[in-house]
């Protein structure tokens, strides 16, 4: 019966926008997740709004279930087909509409990959204030339906808040539009927030309008070493009342992060191993502005204690060689191997012993684990990686999991801080979720999708 | 039996919480929306949370609608009682819970005046980046409630965004909480966006977590005189390009505005009558180079012909008094007597045109009223006020909404900026919102509510 549907998609939309069985590109098959491949009973690339729009119609009536994909980085599994569902993919949707930098604004499909909307908005003068490692595959659509965070998110804030206008598509083929692009709209009830961090289970999201920003002149960039946890969160209030909104990240890397990651990927060190080291940078739209701003900052930090040590770079270059140990994270596989990674979100007041617990818990219960932390502290978001002794040693990768989101749960954080639910983290979903909240997502979906066609089976069930 | 259900309630809930009848103060039978003074059912003032879920489970039980009411300081008539409801005033839960200046965060109760908050956050050496004309009165629910916006908008966003954590009561009694003021927190659908701006209709706001910001050490104040419409959005690029986030306030009011709030309020001209004038607020971390910034880009703005004239502050005083004008509307009765108010939103590439043809039609069609436009264009939002040559002309009033809000459909734009829909623009919410959301709205309020209890005849139907 599902291969009669697939043919019957086949012929109404036709054999440009559908395509069968072997001929599904294998990347359509999986995400970023590390799931095993799935072939999806087809995949559907639409070319514009309407097309979405009459897939789900079709997928409707039958009751047959729709994946939508993005650039397919997504690392929880949201966008990892189901062999009984259509995989529906925005990247052919890929037109930057219309670029206004006197409104500030960005009008765009939702297949635009980040990267190619971030040049563009520089190309006009502008910036566009959302960057995350994997920028050049995502696609602005997955960026809107996981509320994507990133290393900015001190400065912009998370995806939810660049979004002036959005397009979906409901499960029933219904058009929802708000794209006036108004940053102040009150008239009732604002419906674009629900596609907005819903992993598509509400909506596909199709078009959007995003906010630019002007373009910073400056940027300082700068490496500290703190004493411990709470000597990096002193060092934060420190530069937020110092510097304000000039303050564009805040990395703390944990002692377990910065020495590994350092030696194994043959880095220098700009600062001798110790206490968490804390990469600051700094935007402005001053030159000399900036530079006297921060070194006044760091200064009084330096005398107050709160910093040990500290180098601010004298160039581009040097600031960008700072970050190399930060950005050694794309060496995982071959420094780690295989590994169990963590994206969780901390109050900042049970920041220090949270960590503590965490890594003093791992050292203890898993001898030989080695367990990275390293984090966007500012926004509560704390990253964790663990190499365990055995890497196939699936009953102690399900201890490890509960033992940290245990933790999680015990500190009032969440087990996603960034990279969604997805497929992998439901059965934790209940950690930092209430009973009440989890029912009232329940229902708005059953309200919304009551055939549970978008995206069944990941995130939260009806 | 409406009667009997108010003396139930007073039996149940104790006479410390319930008052009826001829006790119930009058402060409590209307908003500042004009509308004829309504006495409720019963006023219930609950001292905590449980209070809220107590009584909303007895109306729920009854089918009895209830009205949250917060500083009753809205005026499109959201907290405007009923007859047949049951007022809920916040304004007893009124403690500051915590306030957190290293997670930049305040945990407050949903009665906490705007003013009060923004006071202690102060006190904390934070700032709270809300602030609106009604601070002393507005309570912190009720901004949440209504999203609201004010002259910062363009620095800090408007409520939602300043919005980390939510607690609020359900139609049935059931307490959704989100209290752990994470600023990433992608675990499922964020619940707590369905209760920002949806003025009372989804939920009733108790409790919130609110972002504080470092406050400003230094402040600049500008005004400036432009050609025209197209002048002002020229000035906005050329600011925002060169303060970026230092640029905190810019409310234009085109000449109808300045022209006679000055005149009628006795202010000497800080400017001469003219072209559109610009006031510009800029705030940053260091006085110098606050000064070197906006001296460079006015300077710039002159040489460019981007500005006919302007006027820089030398002094917090004088900064205060180029506001003087602007801030004159409160001398709107006295000035202008009765009027008919409008707050719009306007894509910016459609402003000029639109306060033109708006401006134009009104002096065409009503002869001899007095029409003024000013706004808060960086955020697409215009005030427009009139005075109708009579002013008791209720047909004329009608003409005169249905000119405006059609010219404002044309346009692209919303009838409802910041102050929301509540009970006097529902008439007008179809011609900002699309029947597609219009019915998701409505879906999501029948799923969320089925007994229509939760501020009945508000912003829009089930």
């Amino acid at each position: 019966m599902t291969q009669d549907f697939a043919q019957r998609l086949l012929d109404s939309l036709g054999s440009d926008l559908v395509t069968l069985g072997a001929d599904i590109p294998p990347r359509h098959c999986h995400d970023w997740a590390g799931l095993a491949p799935v072939s999806p009973l087809a995949l559907v690339r639409p070319r514009r709004t309407e097309d979405v729009s009459a897939l789900m119609r079709l997928c409707h009536a039958a009751g047959v279930p729709v994946v939508p994909q993005g650039g397919l980085s997504g690392i929880s599994g949201a966008a990892h087909p189901r062999a009984d569902a259509v995989a529906l993919s925005l990247d052919r949707m890929n037109r930057i509409e219309r670029l206004d930098p006197q409104a500030a604004q960005m009008v765009a499909e939702a297949g635009v990959v980040l990267e190619v909307a971030q040049t563009a908005a520089r190309d006009a003068g502008m910036m566009l204030g959302i960057d995350i490692g994997a920028r050049g595959s995502c696609q602005l659509g997955g960026v809107i339906a996981t509320n994507a965070g990133g290393n900015t998110v001190i400065r912009y804030g998370m995806a939810r808040e660049h979004v002036l206008g959005l397009e979906a598509v409901l499960a029933d083929g219904t058009v929802i539009s708000d794209m006036a692009g108004l940053i102040k709209n009150n008239a009732g009830m604002d419906v674009k927030q629900l596609f907005i961090g819903t992993e598509g289970l509400l909506g596909v999201v199709t078009r959007c309008i995003l906010r630019l920003q002007p373009e910073p002149r400056a940027i300082e960039t700068a490496l500290c070493a703190v004493a411990d946890t709470d000597g990096a969160l002193a060092l934060l209030a420190h530069l937020r009342a110092a510097l304000g909104p000039q303050l564009s990240s805040f990395e703390v890397m944990w002692p377990s992060f910065y020495n590994i990651m350092a030696s194994g990927a043959g880095l220098a060190l700009p600062l001798p191993a110790g206490g968490p080291h804390v990469l600051v940078e700094a935007t402005g739209f001053s030159d000399t502005a900036l530079r006297a701003g921060i070194e006044e900052a760091l200064g009084e930090a330096l005398e107050q204690g709160i910093v040990g040590d500290a180098i601010l770079a004298k160039s581009a270059q040097e600031g960008r060689g700072l970050w190399a140990v930060r950005e050694s994270v794309s060496e995982y596989p071959v420094i780690l191997g295989p590994l169990v990674p963590f994206d969780v979100s901390i109050p900042l007041r049970r920041m220090s012993a949270t960590v503590a617990l965490i890594e003093t818990g791992i050292a203890d219960r898993w001898p030989g684990a080695r367990a990275l932390t390293y984090g966007h502290i500012g926004d509560n978001n704390l990253h964790l990686v663990v190499a365990l002794p055995e890497p196939e040693d699936h009953a102690a990768e399900k201890a490890l999991k509960a033992f940290v989101y245990d933790a999680i749960r015990a500190a009032g954080g969440t087990v996603s801080a960034e990279h969604g639910i997805g497929a992998i983290k439901r059965d934790y979903l209940a950690h930092s979720r209430t009973p009440e909240e989890i029912a009232l997502m329940r229902a708005i979906k059953r309200t919304m999708d009551p055939g549970d066609i978008l995206n069944r089976g990941k995130s939260f069930d009806p």
